[in-house]
């Protein structure tokens, strides 16, 4: 079972569909997978649930919970600002201590209207997650120029499509420690 | 006037005490600041104040306003999962589009429990500043063993204490363009 | 007097194409600037001009002499591999110790074949400059694509033609402290 | 068979030391190695073996044979100016095109004299190696304070050497894909 992840909390984001249109390839690579939309986040997590709240909103448990529990990971990551969402990262800042996405595996996607697909967002998160112990698959996918790469649902672009393929293939195929 | 922004949303946080501590040093200088708490952030900033909610939240919207209005700002950063504290970057996605922030100063100065100071914290927010035209003094300032390194609202190694006397000036006599 | 640094040791690279075409940006802003093209550097400087050797080799002297002289900078770099050309921070690994480039000025420009324009050779080139003490300017300008977008000698993109104008502008302008 | 690069071509040098301590945990672990010096690299590699050389010096062939038929790989990395020895950096330009590094693995280690244990130096290859297909380990580890850290060929502190053992146990377990 994989866990994608929607990593904005903005309502019916493209990250979503991306997220949806990714879910599909998985099961072309006869994977389960489920999708965790930060869009679910209490709209008061960032005092609610850090801090001296850690642990005490239900709603955030059940999330972290979700995510804690698998072992594979896709992170959909929308260019904020030059970086990811800042709310991906104080969703990451309220997971249990130490981290339980130790040892386990994620693969990184990045989207933006610009050209550079979130380069640099998917750099940074690299670096939070080997903070984290989460090993990140090699092969980050870009998708840049998002009005013209992703079209009713559906990447349209065919290197990109084969780059996200590749990237599911290995996902499926992974299995990091024996 | 040069703005300290208290880089996480954590009450009473050490965060807000080097703030207090680095106004001192710009009073050294002769330099006049004012600190930002990111902990006056409203709980539900993350929702209210973004996306489509953009400036229709007051309060948000004064911090906003406070932020945009400086000319040179301090950003002390505390280490959250080997880079900055998600709340910190949130807070930077809801500023105003496009940036305020161009063309204008600041100076980094992070903070840990261990040995990195937030080396990583500091290089990421360089490129979101990067992006956001915000021009950063290449002296990054690093607090690292805070239990050590700060007591009683004081930077107690020499050597750091050099390092932000240094920074502050060069902040104090800095006029980018002219 | 800005110094033009072309950062890979190719000869006759596009590289240093750009840096012509950026030598006359500054000219029309009455600045005038020096070339220095990594392609002088001595063959064997990797050993003959580091480490027990530092300081022994007159060519690779007199171009540190040259870089170390000047107090503002233009880095025209190529992206290799995801990142800069490892010879470009071979180069600044033979610079003197402690650094001459400390309280200057450098402006970054990346060029790429592929659509990323160098980002991330920026972003790290821009963690060792603020090591070695010396200012990046915000703006760093990518010229991505560039089969498309330098032909003849010139940028042919008005966008980017214009990002390296506001970036000569403001190199022209500055003067960091007073 | 894991190949161990000694991430810098200083001769001599206590990057080799480490290097040779990392092979004997592998021991430890079962697993054979070999060590890959840069110090072996030719004088005049920069020149001789890249671009329209590229191929054409036989000694840096041999190294590049060596690298390129390894599955696995160990990078001792010293840190230099903030980020990794420029001559690695172009050791890896001279490799092949496309990259016979793709879905393979890596682990990073980190030294320094400073704190920092290199921290930015492996960010900055953790990107390197990602454009280039090299799955890397989460956990990087960092040897800061080399002086007090390593002593007589070995690492003293007991943290440090419970990560190093835990990152080659790692290496010697992993099955990336299957």
């Amino acid at each position: 079972m994989i866990t994608i992840v929607v990593g904005t909390n903005r309502k019916n984001s493209r990250t979503r569909e991306v997220a949806q249109y990714y879910q599909n390839l998985l099961r072309q690579e006869k994977v389960e997978s489920q999708i965790l939309d930060l869009s679910e986040l209490p709209d008061d997590f960032t005092t609610s649930a850090l801090y001296e709240n850690t642990g005490k909103n239900p709603v955030f448990n059940a999330l972290r919970t979700t995510v804690e529990r698998a072992d594979q990971y896709v992170f959909i990551v929308p260019e904020y600002n030059g970086s990811f969402p800042g709310v991906l990262k104080a969703f990451l800042d309220g997971l249990s201590y130490p981290s339980k996405l130790m040892h386990k595996q994620a693969a990184l996607v990045g989207l933006s209207d610009g050209i550079q697909g979130g380069a640099l967002a998917l750099s940074h998160l690299n670096d939070i997650f080997s903070y984290l112990g989460l090993n990140v698959l090699a092969q980050r996918v870009k998708i840049p120029l998002m009005k013209k790469n992703f079209q009713d649902g559906k990447v349209t672009d065919d290197f990109i499509n084969q780059l996200l393929r590749e990237q599911a293939g290995l996902l499926a195929r992974s299995r990091l420690f024996v």
